[in-house]
């Protein structure tokens, strides 16, 4: 099979990394073909840093159409992504969507649909710590039932240090008409992602408070501590912000069979000798606990990250290889996340799943009181309307 | 000054360990000279335990009114606490009241008001865990000033592992009309009183989330997770459920320099080398944060747990030393639990303080509808009213 040629639409922060794997040969089976970004001046950067056959394009639908490329790795701000992928589906190409899958979850439903009609194509997710053999491994102690039945989930993830200079770097970052969210949208995409992925369930109720602004200067939230409950009784709290130092990434579940906490890269099992619901049927002493035995579990694997992803959406292009982040799958993390911001500007609790018509007037009324533009921004993008989105 | 004559009424798990303690002389300056309980079976129990000397009282009443007590120490069933601590006030008698304080604020109220009007008296609550060293170390970060200002609680106890059998043990156990409630009100009133004590703050609102029997076959709480706002801004989640196993005791400060952890009995401070708001003030880099050392601070001193608190009340009476844990102060915890009890029978927000009426006709109901006979109890404590307790 010829090598897959790859266009990368949006050069920022993580699409000029992207292109530059691409560019080095990282990617056995695939060959950049072509970069795209609205900003001429990323033109000179692309001369620099790439091979001198890359061309640049200005227009992503343009380059969509041309004919040049079989496949596209969407890095552009996250409004874009679901456009953008419909487009490129329609077009037959493949497509490597970044965190997160879009804005709405309306946005991306739409986009998966034209996945799922555009046959060929082979839709992936920027998922990469997916690939971290620490939650490869809790996964597998979960789905194999070696933790027993789900019964909570902690997750304290406060470890996104960013200062006002950071918000302060690009007129779109940290507004709702550039981002349309704060740290749940641009921090947390994989966090969200594991929480369902690891567990294999997505709740069936939310309760969240988000503060907006808290810390810096921005509309959106830095700061987030949100509540959910599940089908079969387990709970969850996730705790989230940008405006913490050192932070903390803490995360805790526990089953009927013990509980396990991922924290300072380390896994640690405590394992019930039987599973709890078993001791409390039998035993009789009134005080008195299950048996406990502190396990040292292998971890092994490297984590591969963004070039893994990459290589394993050519690989399931070329060779039919199962994906590690199959993209129809990012609409979960995303549903928890609007449900969070739901749940605070309704102030109430969101059953799952929500009224995407509901979250989508909500967002759009804070997208028309946007004020994108900061002291010292340097970009220039214009204010969305999320209605226009597809049009 | 004469040794004082203590009472302790309510021979219980814990009043028969204080009991003990009092009689083995262990207290210096306090002399044990009574034991109460209405079950005629203690009898037995106290000449085979105690000094020959040490009269059995089966009327708590008529002991707090006999004169041949100076002071007074409560461990009968929560609901008791405050109408037996207002007649013993009213006695002029000093007294120590095991934790909770009682099972609602407008009783404790009642109990705080009688103990103020008692001029000579002195009132302390059996609040053990202020005498631990992690915790007056922690105390000391916070209020000293070292931790800067507090932005995040966060309190994972969930190591209180309660099993069917041990709920099966009384018949007041875990039901509305015996205890008022589960494991806020009997396992967790240290770690209450400690986030207020430690912090010196009490929240502006509460949203808990209470689970009821969700574990075991009971009435009350065994599973809650309650999220509160500060009025500087701060946030905090306290979690915890006696079915869990084998459970967490992690509590996490974070402040604006930095955070401290205090779990498996150590106390982790991270420090920061200026203030974040400081910090980010300045700093223009992008990414980047500041600088964090990691601190091992001395932790010092002896836990003096129960004895220590028994003979601080003695010192206090005798010697007009500072009490640990003043009686008054037991209100606050209790307003903590009373608070996510109520955020969760309303479905909503929780602004402190509380409408105390609403509370106590919430609870009263539950009373009514109480069944407090289990399968295998061997208690025979009939249903309280709680309207009836200052009767």
């Amino acid at each position: 099979m010829n090598n897959i040629r790859v266009g990368v639409i949006g050069i920022g922060n993580m699409g000029s990394a992207h292109a530059r794997t691409l560019s080095s040969g990282a990617i056995p089976g695939a060959v950049l073909t072509a970069v795209c970004d609205a900003r001429e001046q990323m033109r000179s950067w692309t001369q620099e840093h790439l091979s001198a056959e890359v061309p640049f394009w200005n227009d992503s639908d343009e380059l969509i159409r041309s004919g040049t490329i079989d496949a596209v790795l969407l890095a552009t701000p996250h409004y874009d992504h679901a456009r953008l992928a419909v487009l490129a589906f329609d077009q037959g190409l493949h497509v490597l969507v970044e965190k997160p899958a879009g804005v709405t979850t309306s946005q991306v439903r739409r986009m998966n649909e034209a996945a799922a009609k555009a046959e060929g194509s082979v839709f992936a997710i920027m998922y990469n710590q997916r690939t971290n053999p620490l939650y490869i491994k809790l996964k597998d102690l979960i789905q194999s039932g070696e933790l027993g039945e789900i019964r909570r989930l902690n997750w304290i993830i406060t470890n996104w240090y960013r200062s006002q200079s950071y918000y302060d770097s690009s007129s779109w970052r940290a507004t709702w008409s550039g981002e349309g969210g704060g740290v749940l949208v641009n921090q947390c995409p994989h966090q969200l992602d594991l929480l369902q992925w690891t567990t294999g369930m997505m709740p069936k109720r939310i309760r969240a408070f988000c503060q907006f602004g808290k810390y810096r200067d921005i509309e959106v939230e830095d700061d987030v501590t949100a509540y959910a409950e599940y089908e079969n009784g387990a709970t969850a709290v996730f705790i989230t912000t940008t405006g913490e130092a050192p932070g903390t990434n803490r995360f805790e579940v526990t089953g009927d069979r013990g509980k396990i906490v991922i924290e300072n890269n380390q896994l640690s099992f405590w394992r019930l000798r039987e599973p709890e619901p078993a001791f409390n049927a039998r035993f009789q002493g009134g005080f008195g606990q299950p048996e406990c035995w502190r396990c040292d579990v292998p971890v092994e694997g490297e984590e591969t990250g963004h070039p893994g992803i990459i290589a394993n959406w050519i690989a399931a292009i070329r060779e039919d290889v199962p994906l590690i982040a199959p993209g129809n799958e990012g609409i979960r993390g995303l549903t928890l996340s609007n449900a969070m911001l739901l749940s605070t500007w309704t102030d109430g609790w969101v059953d799952l799943p929500f009224d995407e018509s509901q979250f989508d007037a909500e967002l759009q009324q804070r997208v028309q009181h946007s004020n994108s533009v900061k002291k010292s921004s340097n970009a220039d993008q214009a204010p969305a309307d999320i209605q226009k989105s597809f049009k």
